[in-house]
Formats: C-alpha cells, structure tokens, sequence
C-alpha cells in the first residue's frame, strides 16, 4: 500500500473506530449481541445463515445485514427464511464500514438477541473494519484448501472465532483441518474453532451453544 | 469508498497506468505474453499453474510471479516443477500494483512464451489494477457458488477469460455453468469461457490452445 494511501486510511478508521464504538454500545443496550461473519466468496456464509434461522425456527429473535458488491441476492434468501434482513451494496467497496451499519441501524427490531452482519466475500480487507460487532468469526471452506491461514493471516488474528465450513467434502477433498487449527491457533492463540457442515447440519449445535454462550458472557440486558 | 479515498486511488491509479504500459511494453519487445490470474482464494490459480507446467513439460518456455499477502508458499510449489518463479508477498495489501511486477522485471529470463502473474486471492481489489499483462483470466471455482458473477461484476467486467474451474466437483455440487455463463455474458459479451478440471484435466487442453492462440495474435516477436 502507498504511504499515502495508509495515512488517508488510518484517518477513515479514526472515524470507522468512533461510529463502530457507538454501534457497539446501542446493540449493548438492547441486548443485542452482533456477530461478524467474514470470508472468501462462497465459503457458505449465507447457507449457514439459513441453516441457523431454521434451527432456531419460526420464533428466533434474529436479525442479518448483508453485505456485498452488487445485488440483493443474499438478503432474498434470508428474507424467504422469515428473517428481517437489510441489503447494504457497497457498489465497488470491498469490505462493509461502520457507517453502513449505522445508516440501517434505526430499521432493526429492538427484540433481538442476534444480529449477524455478513460481510463483503473478501478474506482481506474486511478484516481491517472493526462493524461495532462483539463477536467476529472467520469463515474457512473445506475447498479452498488448508493453506490459508498464514496466507492472510489478519482475518484470522482479528477473529476470536473460525468456523471450518463445507466439512462434507472433507471425505473427498485435500483438506487437513488438524493443519489449519495448528496454523491458525498459531496466528491466534484464543481462537475457539468449529468443523462444521451447514448441508448436513454437523457441528451446527455445538456452534449455536457457543453463540448463546458469548451472548450470556456478554451479560446483556434482556431486550 | 470514502471520497477523499477515491481521490487518491485515483492519483495512484494514474501513476499505476504509467508503469502498467511500461511493463506491457517491455514484455512486447521481449514476445512474452503476460497473463494476469485473478480469484478468490483457493479458486485453484496455483494448482492450474502447476497443471500447465506439466503439461507444457521440461521445456516449457513460462514463468510464473506469485502475489500474496503472506508467505513464499505458491512459489515454491511452481520451483518444485522446475518452472522459474517469484514471490511478491504485499505484506497487507489486497492487490498486486504494476510496480510490483517492475521491480521483479529485471530477473525475468528473456527466453519466454508466457508470463503468469497470479493475483492476491481477492475477487474484488485485484479487478481495477493493470499490472501491464495482455491478457487477464478470472477463475470461478464450482465450490463457490453460481451467482457469483453479479455480485463481484468488476473481475468478469475487465477479464477477457473467465475460467470455470474444479468441473470435477459439478456432478456433487449444485453449481449451473450455464447460469454463470450467462451472467458473465451479460456483463460482458466479449468474454470467452473455459469449463475446466486442474486435476483430471479435463478442458485443459482447449484452454492452453487458446493461450497459444492470443499469444500468435498478439504478433509477438519470438524472443
């Protein structure tokens, strides 16, 4: 990156730091815990997100922003799940902002216990945009290979969870997870890491208590 | 994007242009043709490299330069095929920039049909950075998803080749080559497509005559 470039940069997350501060502590009031999901295009984020409105079922106090290039195609199938979902298009950004969240922010259903924001599909620079999340989770497919972690390293040092996703292809596909849980916890010692496939529904469970566990830590208020 | 970040984009978009022309000169004079891989991570840029290397043989007259946030990894999977290779690694950076290309220049063998630049695994940054190639290839694995040109228009907008790659998988995943051919299409009806396995490889034929062909219409002076 340009010297210039990064300075005009740290100012932007000045301010990116301030809103997303803010965001933070309005979900904290309602009790709200925020989840950032973040990864490579089509590393299943938005199945994962159908397969957990289904799971959690007609009464889930959930809510999801999406966010992406070009398209309302994500929100569509969150929305067909009877899910409240807002499409942010960033029309050529490559990561969602604070700012963004706080535009949709007046829209959200105060009875909530989640808001899951999926990011942009990018292993890179959404990395770098603190959303005003209280829990950040890196999502890793089984198909785009055990390599990756120490390839772009800040997702997963930014991240306090990852999420093997695809892992009924394990039988069939070149993929150590054994290799990118040592690699990763590497980067991140802290990190708590999920195998998990939203096809079949492995794994889900163990995720979802993880979630109702970080929302009772958390001790928000009840909305 | 921030405005006053698109301003100064803008201003090392231009400087960018400027040596992206000189490198695309410079590899004019020399008859090599320079081809620029753009994908998310784990699309299967390297291991479609690795492919071509042994399918152009021991005499293949390529070499390969190898973007990535971190790590020498890629390049040293295309050394162990005996093909020359360098690793640009951007330290943070979501793209390869023309002056990374220039710096390495001065190394690259004079005696050379083709040279690969693999992009940062990043479907979105890579797309609106000329690095001074001839020819630009975005890859598409199946794993990721059939409505994924839409939503990351800027590749398939600026590739002329859009490689749909891993075909091995269709027959597991559900995945509609002819949707994403039409989307792509749609954006950009110029774009000339490949439906190819690196590992049984399968279309990887049809694509190698097509490098050979853009390679003889291009005029290139032999080297």
């Amino acid at each position: 990156m340009e010297k210039k470039e990064v300075l005009v940069r740290a100012a932007l997350l000045g301010s990116n730091a301030k809103v997303a501060a803010e965001v933070r502590e309005a979900l904290r009031r309602r009790g709200i815990l925020g989840v950032n999901l973040m990864s490579s295009p089509g590393a299943g984020k938005t199945t994962l997100l159908e397969k957990i409105a289904e799971r959690l079922g007609p009464h889930s106090r959930m809510a999801v922003i999406e966010g992406d290039i070009e398209t309302e195609r994500d929100a569509e199938r969150i929305r067909a799940k009877g899910i409240p979902a807002w499409q942010i298009t960033t029309g050529g950004a490559c990561h969602l902002e604070a700012k963004m969240i706080g535009r949709v922010f007046p829209e959200i259903p105060a009875e909530l216990d989640y808001l899951f924001i999926e990011n942009v599909g990018n292993l890179v620079c959404p990395a770098a945009y603190d959303l005003g999340e209280s829990l950040r989770c890196v999502l890793l497919s089984v198909p785009e290979g055990d390599d990756k972690p120490k390839k772009y390293p800040q997702a997963f040092l930014s991240a306090q969870c990852l999420l093997i996703t695809k892992s009924d292809l394990l039988p069939i596909l070149p993929f150590d997870p054994e290799r990118v849980k040592q690699e990763a916890l590497d980067l991140n010692p802290r990190l708590k890491i999920f195998v998990l496939s939203a096809l079949t529904g492995d794994g889900l469970d163990a995720f979802l208590d993880y979630l109702a566990g970080v929302r009772r830590e958390a001790a928000l208020p009840d909305a």
